[in-house]
């Protein structure tokens, strides 16, 4: 009797730092899709292609990337999820994985995708906290870059972050532009929303930043953000992003 | 006029993962002091020793480590800090630096090391913990880690823990071994000596996580320590061991 092809969903988190993004790309380049592909593949004895929630950039680390994939596999979920985390690299870990229905899309079927940015105020940069937050300099004003956040929050053409994957629409709706103190120096910025364009939580957050140098003022967010025109807005590194959570309806 | 020679001292913190530990070694292979001499030396125009409180190994890191140098510079050493920091690569970085007395060495007048080794328990690895952390398991016992740690406090001949880097002596002074819970899963184990064998603090946090793990009973601990035997000890990973502090007479 031969055991019917399932389809597995699961959350996987990285460190991003030692990779080239999360999309495959070709040979010889060091991916998320491609690693965890190669160990499904391994596995399963067929080769496997693994449905992600969406890309993340090259050393944008996650937490919470939901995938998909279909296979065969005749004994418990819990014993392909132990295979997949032995086989898998120190930095990328499996977190769950259990059987779904037969049409869910990781990517298709989410209905808001969560990121976190994680950042620190010190009198200089400190070493032990660069790997996964970026330094903001001496001292920022949290207030402005909230007030200058709000602005970003609804349905806008984002168009002064970042540009399309697909389609040639930069309307997006951003649901959550939170600046969220925390201990010790650090802040974090949590953005939600369905779809973001490519760079866009990096753009709002390096342009954000600006704003809580003083740099810029909250009234000169909202004026590039009308402007529609990417040559304003400022870049953060990778390195202090995180793909935190994605929703679904059923949840 | 000939600006007098003088001594300058410094606190150093780096994130060891790049380098194959702090003491210079052959040209070609990445070293804390390999770096930080190439910058001082561009910086004063000659070549420059920088001397240290002492080794960490590779993947260590450090918060504070203590350094200090000769060198003339006419102006402010508050200018010669700057420079230093803006030639080190982000992963170095020099806290302080100050103008000392002539005779004064950073490891030979050094009273006691401080060394932090970062712990964290959850029901899986973290990839966004695992960079200055040692994932320690589901959960630890952290009571009888104590009660193990409290047997290597003293003057004791540590040789199943470590071996001298120079003499033969292998007693040396532990005056604090604490394992501190704290939030979130994290606990850190924290350890003072004026000197340390090699290898020793990461083969006593490895051999006491048995003991926390109940792989091992602190008498085991004890009988271990007793044994002076190097066949014993388990050696817990380089990247969640940080020299945090050096202490001097005159503070």
């Amino acid at each position: 009797v031969r055991t019917p092809k399932q389809r597995f969903r699961g959350v996987l988190a990285y460190d991003g730092t030692r990779f080239a993004g999360y999309q495959r790309q070709a040979a010889g380049t060091l991916t998320i899709q491609g690693v965890v592909e190669e160990v499904v593949t391994r596995i399963l004895g067929v080769p496997t292609t693994i449905m992600a929630s969406g890309r993340t950039d090259t050393g944008v680390h996650a937490r919470g990337q939901v995938i998909a994939f279909d296979g065969e596999w005749r004994h418990p979920t819990e014993s392909l999820w132990r295979a997949i985390n032995a086989y898998l690299p120190p930095d990328v870990i499996l977190n769950s994985l259990a059987v779904t229905k037969d049409d869910f899309h990781p990517r298709y079927d989410a209905v808001s995708r969560r990121y976190i940015y994680q950042c620190y105020t010190a009198p200089l940069r400190d070493p032990l906290r660069d790997h996964y937050h970026w330094y903001a300099g001496k001292s920022i004003n949290l207030e402005a870059m909230q007030t200058a956040a709000n602005c970003l929050i609804g349905t806008h053409d984002f168009a002064s972050f970042g540009w399309p994957t697909h389609g040639d629409s930069t309307i997006r709706t951003l649901t959550r532009a939170e600046a969220q103190p925390l201990e010790d120096g650090h802040f974090r910025l949590i953005f939600e929303a369905n779809a973001y364009l490519m760079r866009m939580i990096r753009n709002m957050v390096g342009t954000l930043a600006e704003v809580g140098r003083g740099k810029l003022t909250p009234q000169d967010l909202a004026d590039i953000l009308a402007a529609t025109d990417r040559r304003w807005a400022t870049t953060a590194p990778p390195h202090g992003l995180i793909l935190d959570h994605v929703s679904y309806e059923e949840e």
